[in-house]
């Protein structure tokens, strides 16, 4: 490792700090720089989609579509450049990720079958991740990332028994209300029932016998009822994670605990506080 | 009972405790092999109902449908064989519903009524039940139970007042709307407030005058406003039940109270701490 | 007071315990024959709506209808024979929806305008609430109503800003949508919005511009996000209360505090704990 | 500044008192006739969009609206006359929402185009937060932002999550759906993604595929798990700043703290307690 230093330039060590860092101005500048582009980029073919902006700025688009692909391109060949095992670079996910925002605009010159190379071009939205992996490190998103993985277990057994409830209940919908009124098989009672239990209502099928719609009734008050249970989880776990964060801002002078999480100073003897990120992200 | 235990042969003994118990590595295995079954049976008589696969692969489902429907079988002649007392399984819920799942299919040979058959024939979902009863053993799972049953009294006040204000409100609309505009009766009428108070919204029936286009925007806000009190209720349970349980993890060695659920070692003294598994399911 | 009644009979004052009183068991069972009878009633008069049961029940829905409002005119007349003051009573809220609970039938037979009876009727609803007064005195809807009371400024701010946003959303979306799109006033645009922002979203007015939908989509958003405002206030408040009333149940025996709603002795010294309900309901 | 209250004359003083106080009695009166009377004002706006009422009283909307305009500009010269510094309240924020709402009326006599005038005029309804400058000053709105300025930073990840999936979907039903079944575009594609993640459901566009349906399941399901993550977050924010502000509540006497908001005496040693407000808006 020490040797392999030795052997690199200063500029790859320089541009690989810039590139994959996070620490120096430069690199943080480059980040916010790729998020804009990845943004930018996403937002163009989001736009190249409406017909009357395509038929009168698709070269436009076209042309931005390409400038992007040249830059992503770039930071590629530049990424492979300066990573110290090239290999490993192109191998892991990001590698991949990388590879695939800029191939589709490639290849769409050779076979130009819009949708699925389209379908592709928007794995450029899981760069967004690369940039992401900042926000790791901020003492918020740790709590809730912590809050909802104590609360996983508890969650997971109400979306089991949810399922269950689901699926009784779209049997008993279709052997009720039967192909003619929209339920044509179990499947699409499943859909109704999930649009239904989650109370978003297209009404693109509705319940039409009396008996259906009591029942459809009675799974609209079950929807509206069992919501309140993963909040009531997650809330717990939430207040939990607080209080125990508060509870590590210890005071070193007087041992004072359960400071504020944006507190600089004890609230006993004022003396500086060490920062909570430290403590939080061992 | 000492006797019946000396009169079994050893391999009924085993059965039994393959089939009714989950201590052992056998037992869980073959109650995970019949969850699978389970849930593959009732996914077959779910994909059995779109016409497009019952055209094209029905042989092949009403092959599924009678594997299954053998293995069930074989269960159920298993179950009776091995249980202790034949009578009392046969008689109880789980002997019932083990043999409600495997009728159906034998009776469609004599009358082949499709739709009333396939409403039993999905009974067979209660048999997951019969697996699920492990979870009950979890300490998670006890404690939303514990959660749920403390704030069964406010939550069955809240459902009270709800069917109250359901009512005022559906007889309200049905004298201001009428029939013509869809609100042919109270009961329909009913089924309109629940679509509206739940937030689901199908738009199949809609107000047409003024006045109660005004009303359903204040049963809107109703709805809208009294989904937080459920979700208050039982988030205060959970946190107290969590707390609680928090209290109960005490270090034999230093006294201290407070661990977290998944705490191994007391994060006072390092000593070992009891499973919380033992303490909250006694 | 005294002297009024040594004049009552024995009988007027024990019918006074049973219709207005809720100690006593007959008291209690009056209550409940009465609750029966006034949602029976309610129940009839919902099913007589329904335009097949009318035609084929029609005369037995009237005998019904009959047969109870001579039971509640009955009941009417005891209530004014045996209360104390018969003026006040008369006069009282409860005492003016008695009476309006069994005229509109009598009126019925003078002038048959259906709809205007029928919603008078179920004025009788409101009876109900005699007999739920045996509610308040559970500790459980105290201290939800103590909870609701508590927060009711913070949630009455809460809605006067909804109501701003709701108001500014309505002129926007009346100015960019038009009357051409349903849009025709702005009442009707308000009507739109609290559809939309309580997430019911029938569907019978939708934004058809492309402005118009993207001001919708953050209708919905903001709709979405504020729903947590009131049950963060109402859970906070909740579990505040739930706290003090555990700390309101003291040991009288070793002085230990915060001992569960339905805990029957101390847990730390076993001795018996006076019940709940006589210290939150002084 | 002394010399300058020497120069003034003791009714602009007072005037200037009841306009821009809040202290006096003449000066909550003043607030709370302008607080009518811009309710009305908008109130008026509103019922004069609906067209039976302004092809029937038209004109006495007109006059109305001309009596308003006319208060509203006598204010304005009043607010102008007797403020310190006439060109500061001009360029205030506050000073040009007064002169925005008046101007559109004169306007209007010039130029009728009446949908534009009246977007303006409808600002008049930021006016309304001049007089809830008050509410500030209320301890419970204090205690809401606070908490909703702790969790914003929560909060706003939760959003920026909420848009990758929300793009995310976008695509994916665009790609599946296609133009054909309503999805034209990406943009409109998200329109469908936030009317179904928020569960407001129009109907307007529903999916036709089956894997289309199964994906838009999936989005609902997501929609309603992800309400619990906002709710979670703020409830525990506003519990702990309930906890905080109850504790600030210290007893001056005998020292006990965590007294409710609501508290006049403490319930300790009986000793009269200050008023929160001032220790919470310091």
């Amino acid at each position: 490792m020490n040797e392999k230093n030795i052997e690199e330039s200063p500029l790859k060590q320089r541009l690989r700090s810039i590139i994959f860092g996070t620490d120096t101005p430069e690199g943080k500048a480059f980040d916010i720089a790729l998020l804009v582009s990845i943004v930018a980029s996403i937002l163009l073919i989001c736009l190249d989609t409406i017909d009357s902006l395509h038929n009168n700025y698709g070269e436009l688009f076209l042309i931005g579509e390409w400038m992007f692909t040249i830059i992503f391109t770039l930071e590629y060949v530049l990424r492979l450049y300066c990573s110290q095992n090239r290999f490993h670079y192109a191998r892991s996910f990001f590698g991949v990720v990388d590879l695939l925002s800029i191939i589709p605009t490639y290849l769409a010159l050779i076979f130009p079958a819009a949708n699925f190379a389209l379908a592709i071009r928007v794995l450029r939205l899981f760069r967004v991740f690369r940039v992401l992996k900042l926000l790791r490190f901020l003492a918020d998103g740790n709590l809730l990332l912590k809050a909802m993985l104590q609360s996983s277990r508890k969650v997971f057994m109400f979306f089991f028994s949810v399922s269950l409830i689901i699926l009784v209940l779209s049997v008993v919908m279709y052997v009720i209300e039967g192909p003619n009124n929209g339920f044509s098989s179990i499947p699409k009672s499943m859909y109704w029932t999930i649009v239904t239990i989650t109370t978003v209502g297209y009404g693109d099928i509705t319940p039409q016998t009396p008996l259906g719609q009591a029942i459809a009734a009675l799974t609209m008050l079950i929807g509206y009822s069992i919501i309140a249970i993963p909040t009531g989880i997650l809330t717990a776990e939430i207040s939990h994670e607080m209080v125990k964060v508060r509870d590590l801002r210890k005071c070193s002078n007087c041992g004072k605990k359960g400071h504020d999480n944006d507190a600089q100073f004890c609230n006993h003897c004022g003396s500086d506080l060490e920062t909570l990120d430290s403590l939080t992200n061992p």
